[in-house]
């Protein structure tokens, strides 16, 4: 499964350089922002694992379409993510993505070895920009796929609306992000569903299986599918957010905790507590500087109130009722196998 | 003219308004903000001049399609638009637009009163987030154009190619902004020619000529037409953020001068000053508490000077130019009339 993904992940990376080359091409003459972005942008649309790209083309390729013409898909759902991550990072703060300067602060930087002295600004405006032309981009690489002009249409008519969703959803999450109370369960699986597992797993299975024309009933089961593995996915980047080593999540430990993230962890952990250790937990989560007793504290608790049991047991659940959609598929043993592999990876990774 | 634009953009206002009153029915469910969005976005798209829906339409009627069917065209352009609008809203933390409260800032106030201590950042977090959703309401309505599917597909195809480019010059004119360097009278005119001119007249131009299947010249005519009309527009907007009246701009008299805007005016003046009064005008322009003698002070070194005169000039200069693209255009003479009151329009107009 990881040795498919990972031939994946290479080809559609050969083709966003490729793409973004012709782009730079194109724009160089335009500013220096048409010389400047493609390039700039190119590292950061490549560096991911390229998961929903891939997830994109696994879908195709198990509905009979030749690898090669998948790419443009897999590539668009990368830069459909980049465009999110660019946002997303001005949204948060985060000056560092996957280890590496986030593009906003690149451009604050540059920003000021221009005398700009609102750079901060400056670099935000820039990224905000930038964001909103990787979406053009995307939508230009879904408008050049290799299929039935009514495929492409309904291909870019399921994106449109699902992306609206995840834009909803993310406003969602950030309002949580910076609201001081707590938010029920209801609210938390409603953020995990549009903004983590529709978007990174049923999104790019429905359209790989419209792009190739499958059946129906087929999309529709890739649909619930993908809804249960991204919940499982969300479940796990929380708890890796909690109990990961920096140097495999590429930020600092315990940042979820500090950027008060509204999480199943959190929210069982406050139910399970006490007045004292309400309070107590109350001044760690959102609290920016946060010391490593704080991080333990949390750990500790959310082992001493069985707070990790009960998530085990919901994982479970998920992974249940995922099987139980995955034998509805109509496809080869080998895809079958591939998909067994996934979630047995989804459940155990450790970055 | 302007009653023909009024009535393009009565019926514009219209599909926007059902479209959105769609998209609400479909998203109230989904959480807060589907709830929100669709409502509180509605007056913002329809509050406009609707200029670019509305020469799309012109552009798509004159070449002999049915004003019922450029509708969805006419709205694609104005969503881009108010997407584009929010975010620049928060590149330039402009609290208020036409009269009314931006759309971050409203989110701010919401914020404010849910207790979140950080509202501004959550406001403009969210705004980031609604412009996303702007622009994925705009591609699904350029898809769902009724039209030959090679004809959708090359106008999703120009529309993304141009607005990459918009996006860059953009870039470019929010660099200006905080630079505080001078700019050059090609970086100030490349920065109209793709941020205003072929953004707000060639593309919509192009795109409803594609739409209703035009010759291959006509629509090369529309696209240079456009550029001169639009810099036409650009300089006037220019002088009115200059020399307008508050009412009638919407926006406080000087914001302009106060926000250092690169303008023609601002370099010719620059060029023609002694170093006193270059040293004066640096004190002035990007100066945020400006007071009314400064504003004064620039509108009359402009008439001194004789940058007012030069720039007329330039402006009889695209005029001309414009005629003489107007005249390759195979259109009937009541729809080259149209063009000339616009063009005179565009000259006189006063806001």
């Amino acid at each position: 499964m990881l040795d498919l993904f990972k031939e994946y992940r290479a080809h559609i990376s050969k083709y966003i350089s490729d793409y973004l080359q012709a782009q730079h091409q194109t724009l160089t003459s335009l500013n220096r922002w048409g010389d400047d972005s493609p390039v700039r942008i190119s590292p950061f649309v490549n560096s991911g694992k390229l998961i929903r790209g891939g997830l994109s083309i696994l879908a195709a390729r198990m509905f009979g379409r030749e690898l090669e013409d998948c790419l443009p898909l897999g590539a668009a759902m990368e830069f459909f993510q980049s465009a999110f991550l660019i946002h997303d990072d001005i949204m948060d703060m985060d000056e560092y993505r996957r280890g590496e300067k986030s593009l906003y602060f690149q451009y604050q930087e540059y920003a000021r070895d221009q005398a700009i002295v609102q750079n901060l600004r400056a670099g935000q405006s820039l990224g905000i920009c930038l964001g909103d032309v990787a979406f053009f981009w995307a939508y230009d690489l879904l408008n050049h796929l290799e299929c039935r002009d009514d495929t492409r249409q309904r291909i870019i008519s399921t994106a449109s609306s699902e992306y609206v969703k995840v834009g909803l959803a993310q406003m969602e999450d950030v309002y949580f992000g910076f609201y001081p109370g707590e938010v029920s369960e209801q609210e938390i699986l409603n953020v995990f569903r549009y903004k983590t597992a529709r978007y990174t797993f049923s999104l790019p299975f429905m359209l790989g299986a419209i792009f190739a024309g499958a059946p129906r009933d087929q999309i529709d089961t890739l649909s619930v599918l993908g809804e249960k593995m991204g919940i499982i996915f969300q479940i796990k980047d929380d708890e890796l957010g909690l109990f990961g080593q920096a140097e495999q999540l590429g930020k600092p430990i315990g940042s979820d905790i500090s950027e008060g993230k509204k999480t199943l962890f959190r929210l069982y952990l406050m139910e399970a507590s006490n007045e004292t250790e309400r309070n107590k937990l109350k001044m760690i989560f959102g609290n920016e500087s946060l010391q490593p007793e704080d991080i333990h504290y949390v750990q500790e608790q959310i082992r001493e109130k069985g707070v990790d049991k009960k998530i085990s047991l919901i994982l479970d659940e998920l992974a249940a009722q995922s099987k139980s959609e995955l034998a509805k598929l109509d496809i080869s043993p080998e895809y079958k196998q591939v998909f067994e592999e996934l979630m047995e990876y989804s459940l155990k990774r450790k970055y």
